[in-house]
């Protein structure tokens, strides 16, 4: 196993991947509406992060630490949402310190925060609470400007809270850390043409950009099957070139 | 390997589970928000299936049949969807049959669906749309009650287009082949206090009923910390009982 903290060094022209971990029975079960996902993946693009894997797992340690695993093995960051609370559910934490095989502890720096927080607010120090500052040994803390109890990351597993507004500022926080890569750069064509009309226009032209991955979207406007293109690239150049060109074949043969 | 649509005799008191596969670069790089895990979520409880995991994947022939593997050899059923249209990055059907080791080819009903659907809007049948007919051998037909091109089922793994009003026909169609388990029921306590107060109180009790699930959700109401207490059982009567035995205690302690 690799020391927690390793970091690789950074190169401006890298790919950097990574992955989602969302934990958490109530999204399963679909009593809570999972609204993470979405605004990570937005963040990770719009930083030059390309998220590859998303993962939903239970409340449960053997599933939530073999994910872990599996996703920090694979993909160069993973962001964790839920179960850093301080009920007997919230058992993302430990699940993290055993997937990395390191002890976990009260970090004193958690603790001082809670703790000053608590006063301020005349909130008793119960052991439930202080739970929250039970950070796994070497991780350092992801900010919590909403509501104080932090995250963490340790390696390249960050752990955010489950709620959307905490975890928006923890993964703020969180970004000063990460190494980011260059972004991917996307241009979309609208059509009021049905995917089956496009189909064959585009795949040739995709084969012409193999490394411009070019997607097709079905939509419905005004009752009519509708289609959006959308080309990416890390490429600048490379995007506009194809761009253009799948428009005049577009245009060429009337769909545009 | 199994033969595709070999299916385990049904027993009442079981527990029957599913996982979500999502594919799509588009979800992934945050163009397009998923709206179809919270809808299959609640179906699943609905009926009486148990989402246990969800993954989200891009359109990688690698990733997608890996994923489809993992997935239907943990799980009772697996749903995927996204990626069966007519253009060159619709390849979840391809993926489906590679998964299962089985071929794949035009199935004659979705065909003469198709075609009866195309001659009535005067559409042409090109090669690109006839795409749409191809379905892994052995797979049976789930049907498309919105824009005809059909899902299919082919063993424990059903596969549905990613347009959210276009899986949802699929889901209702598909519905029929599936084994259902026992329901899930659910009972919710709303506290106007925060987590770490019930922590205590709800631990214990936890303890009391290691079968009956207890979750606690922090949520804000009014610009205050508020917390739900979700307890779920298969059982109604053990539901009532640890949902009184908890509310009494909590009632007893001034927090209900």
């Amino acid at each position: 196993m690799t020391s927690p903290n390793e970091t690789a060094t950074p190169a401006a022209t890298d790919v950097v991947t990574a992955a989602v971990l969302v934990i958490g029975d109530e999204i399963l079960s679909g009593r809570t509406k999972d609204k993470n996902i979405g605004y990570i993946a937005d963040h990770m693009t719009a930083i030059g992060i390309q998220l590859k894997e998303v993962r939903i797992v239970a409340d449960d340690e053997d599933d939530i630490v073999d994910a872990i695993n599996a996703l920090r093995t694979r993909w160069d960051y993973v962001f964790t949402t839920g179960g850093i609370g301080p009920t007997h559910d919230d058992i993302t934490a430990d699940c993290v310190a055993k997937a990395f095989g390191v002890g976990i502890g009260i970090h004193p720096e958690a603790e001082a925060l809670l703790l000053e927080n608590w006063k301020k607010r005349n909130v008793e120090a119960t052991p439930a609470r202080m739970r929250m500052a039970r950070i796994p040994d070497g991780g350092k803390l992801i900010h919590n400007a909403v509501s104080v109890a932090p995250g963490f990351m340790i390696g390249n597993v960050i752990t955010m809270a489950g709620i959307p507004n905490v975890m928006q500022v923890m993964l703020d926080d969180a970004t000063q850390y990460l190494r980011t890569g260059r972004k991917m750069h996307s241009e979309a064509i609208d059509l009021d043409q049905p995917e089956g009309v496009v189909a064959g226009v585009l795949g040739e032209h995709q084969k012409l950009y193999p490394d411009v991955p070019m997607g097709s979207y079905p939509t419905i406007r005004d009752n009519k099957p509708c289609t959006q293109l959308v080309l990416r690239s890390t490429d600048p150049e490379k995007l506009a070139e194809a761009t253009s060109g799948l428009r005049e074949k577009l245009r060429a043969s009337g769909m545009l």
